[in-house]
């Protein structure tokens, strides 16, 4: 007698990722086991393949979080859940003590578990999480396209922590998936947009989805702002790229009370200029994850096809071949989002 | 036949004050001509003796903006102000065309002209300003505590900036005359307030005025913080210092979802935790002067006695004095707030 297997790709290590055969684990009370259909490359998971997120990865550790699949088995206690349900996860698990968690600010709690880098994640075949992370899907909406709800779920809370209302114009800087997303969903909240992103390729892509570009290095790049916002500047930003001059492009670009949704990771204290904060009287407001309602949302929306997460799919590669999408991205060069079929096995 | 005259300090250049007579300029339509009574010193009054506005200001020019006085002359068209009448003065001039202005936000006007700095200010016997910036004083509110309005409605703009609630923890980051004001405030508005102040005479001035202080350098300060705020950190801070290390302080003092109101003056970037930002969704609120009902409400509070003002004037000189006044105030310690009794030259 044989137990059932399934194949998951493991980070073990600085710029290490190994196929391997895995056990199945049956869903204990209150969780779920999934059959994972995508799990798509967030550039999170690339920090962690590159062994900066040591800290708080525990090698060796399936990592992985942005998924799509199909309940497979339902642990007792588990209502509303049956076989073959089209699903996502958001993959939050807070501690409903701490003092963010009381305040009614769950996703981020002091102690959160983040599925995928404090805790397993989906990079492989079968994924057992507590039911309570489930958000369903509808069936008729393609797996490999639902595999972008949760960076879509990152995009509507951004905006809705920008507070953007219908007709203001918003720059995006940084035009990878997140900044395609947002710009996306301020779109469909009736944005006038402008995204900001020096790749060509990135800006072509852009470009083809309908959104008007400007290149970071282009000498009348704050002339074109003045003239597109008759002088005033924009009333939104987001800082959606990392890079330390964004920051100064965003807050240069700001109309007075302006606001900067600051959404990228910094990994170091940035000069910002306080001077001008304080003189139009900016706000800058940081935003993270996703409430449950910002998934709800982005489900909606991408089932709907009001979010263009077709075009954003660059390739889609077997478990096996983890390694090599890695390393596409990361060369950063003609690729936007890459998914891992975890059915295939591949490599 | 001679002109009426007066007598007014002028700013001639880096680091000198000059006293000298002047003609009395009347009225022109829609002025009005004031005996001033008192000139508040401020810290951007301390900036243009160090030379450091020279670009803004042109010497010489007579500075001030932090006043009080009497109607002595009113100009044609000028409706509903008697001879005698006590008024302080909302130094504001706006376009009324700029984006800003257009916006609602006249205060921060592309244009505006601050009298005081871009225009002549209050530091002389006789000033004549647009009907249009005077705020009128009760008749019970002494003359050099009215001096202290104008601060004040600084303070009453920023504690509205930050959209403080009763019973929240607010932290205020240095305890000069605004810092106190913004305290002040802030306590009338129910806020459970820490004052963060490095100077042990003014942490000794505000610990007699009621507010629990601490000092930066304590080692056990973050420590001290968590245990005031039961581990959540402050829901606000306000940022009065300038210094590089007190943006520090404020980022990493904050509870999740904390605002921090940008008050201070800081003439260079700043290298802030962007990540702090992000990872407890902070907000960070720019705050520059003021809108008229902070004005109002600032001459309520003061004439009812709810702020302290006079517990802040350090001293009262005649405009003979002024140079000495400034010194006084450079070397910082023992002095809080300095007024300059306009209708006394003395010296």
């Amino acid at each position: 007698m044989t137990s059932p297997t399934t194949a998951r790709v493991v980070y073990a290590g600085a710029r290490t990722l190994r196929l391997e055969p895995a056990g199945i684990q049956a869903p204990g009370p209150g969780q779920v086991r999934i059959d994972v259909a995508y799990t798509g490359i967030c550039g999170t998971d690339l920090h962690i393949y590159h062994g900066d997120m040591d800290g708080r990865v525990s090698p060796p550790q399936v990592i992985g979080h942005e998924m799509s699949g199909r309940i497979a088995e339902v642990g007792d206690g588990v209502d509303g859940w049956q076989l073959g349900d089209p699903a996502t996860v958001m993959p939050l698990d807070w501690c409903g003590t701490c003092p963010a968690c009381r305040a009614g600010h769950t996703h981020v709690c002091h102690e959160l578990t983040f599925l995928g880098i404090d805790a397993a994640g989906s990079m492989q075949g079968s994924w057992t999480v507590p039911a309570r992370t489930l958000i369903g899907l509808p069936k008729q909406l393609a797996l490999d396209r639902a595999a972008l709800v949760e960076p879509t779920a990152v995009a509507v809370h951004d905006v809705r922590r920008a507070d953007l209302r219908p007709a203001e114009k918003a720059l995006v800087v940084g035009g990878g998936p997140i900044g395609l997303l947002i710009a996306s969903v301020a779109a469909q909240q009736g944005a006038d947009l402008r995204l900001i992103e020096p790749d060509s390729y990135r800006r072509a892509l852009a470009t083809g989805l309908g959104f008007a570009c400007l290149d970071p290095a282009d000498p009348d790049l704050f002339r074109t702002i003045a003239d597109w916002s008759h002088g005033a500047g924009a009333d939104v930003a987001f800082e959606v790229s990392g890079a330390a001059t964004a920051v100064t492009t965003a807050v240069d670009a700001l109309a007075v009370r302006g606001r900067l949704v600051q959404v990228a990771i910094h990994p170091v204290p940035r000069e910002v200029s306080l001077h001008r904060i304080f003189w139009r009287e900016l706000t800058l407001v940081g935003a993270r994850l996703y409430d449950r309602v910002d998934f709800e949302t982005a489900v909606t929306m991408v089932a709907a096809g009001r979010i263009p997460v077709t075009a954003l799919i660059s390739r889609i590669e077997p478990l096996g071949r983890a390694s090599q999408a890695f390393s596409a991205l990361e060369s950063g060069a003609g690729v936007m989002k890459v998914l891992i079929d975890c059915q295939a096995v591949g490599g």
